[in-house]
């Protein structure tokens, strides 16, 4: 398969790129390094990489930005870069990219465990998360041509936290995070959120 | 109790004031009519309200417009539409309304059972409610001074569905739906979101 990872310079995109990469072809997309680099708050920035890139099998993101902030404190604009960048970036992923998507093609967007598991400072986040899951469920419905749309939600990643200086023992290693992607687009499966804490390990 | 009934002038809104008036000072806040208006879309419309209604101890709304279209059909306008009325319209009513909200105040919002249960059509909307019910999930983390906030999703109400020649059968006596929004004002939860259909009848 010929398969897009957005976000593939990040922590867990480049884990999915390691993964996927033995025995498929993959392009990492970046935002700000890489032969590829998409915007994803800007559509035009979104249907030119596509123009670009060319027909895919599979797209895969994992990316996109949202504002943490105490509710009190998160202003508009903090709410209309999230709801932009990784909300409709997201979306637009899939209504944009799908012209360029070969018959039984997959997306694989990416949420996050905060759309169900709220903390202090995740009030755009959860929305943003919680909207893409609603997305997806909704869109698997309607793609034309076979193709496949699913979700994962990842915890929170050891390699994030070790570098932040957390516990990391709350963590999920990105490698493993990279098996619900896997699981998406070599599986047969639409309309899922993928929570990597439940798969089998 | 004050309460502030946005959308008050529409088919659940209605049923709600009528519930609730008994007991309460209810005032119903209409889009287009009544004595107090709001346009969702605009905080500047949304500030104007709180300033001239003052406060209040409940905000309801059973407010807000989201696209209806199959996937390939939905513009860049729907979307961002479906976001700034329905979604970010409802989320301003907290952001906008916490200083007019009295301690210990409840605010309750309206998504919909199609965040969880899509059909052909409801991308949008699918986003918009799964987006309100994370946001209502997280901010219950944050409010201050007591304050609570639920989200009720309702089904298709009765009276909607035979306005528009449905079958009435799959849906619910917008009385009925109703219930869940007086439980949510007068209860102690926060953080829930209510599915009318699962309330004791």
């Amino acid at each position: 398969m010929r398969i897009l990872v957005v976000g593939g310079t990040g922590t867990i995109g480049s884990a999915v790129v390691t993964t996927l990469a033995s025995r498929h072809e993959v392009i990492a997309v970046g935002h700000k390094q890489g032969a590829y680099r998409i915007d994803l708050a800007s559509p035009d920035s979104i249907v030119g990489f596509f123009q670009t890139v060319g027909r895919f099998d599979a797209l895969i993101s994992a990316a996109g930005r949202a504002a943490f902030a105490a509710l009190d404190k998160l202003t508009d604009t903090d709410f209309q870069f999230s709801l932009s960048n990784k909300l409709m970036g997201q979306v637009n992923l899939v209504r944009l990219g799908l012209p360029f998507a070969n018959d039984g093609a997959s997306f694989t967007l990416t949420s996050g465990v905060l759309s169900r598991e709220p903390m202090v400072g995740s009030a755009a986040i959860s929305l943003v998360n919680a909207g893409l899951e609603g997305f997806v469920r909704a869109a698997a419905l309607e793609l034309p041509r076979g193709m496949r749309i699913n979700v994962v939600s990842p915890p929170w990643v050891t390699e994030t936290l070790v570098a932040r200086k957390m516990d990391p023992s709350t963590g999920l290693p990105a490698a493993t995070v990279a098996q619900s992607y896997v699981a998406s687009v070599e599986g047969s499966f639409t309309g899922q959120m993928f929570d990597p804490r439940m798969l089998p390990r």
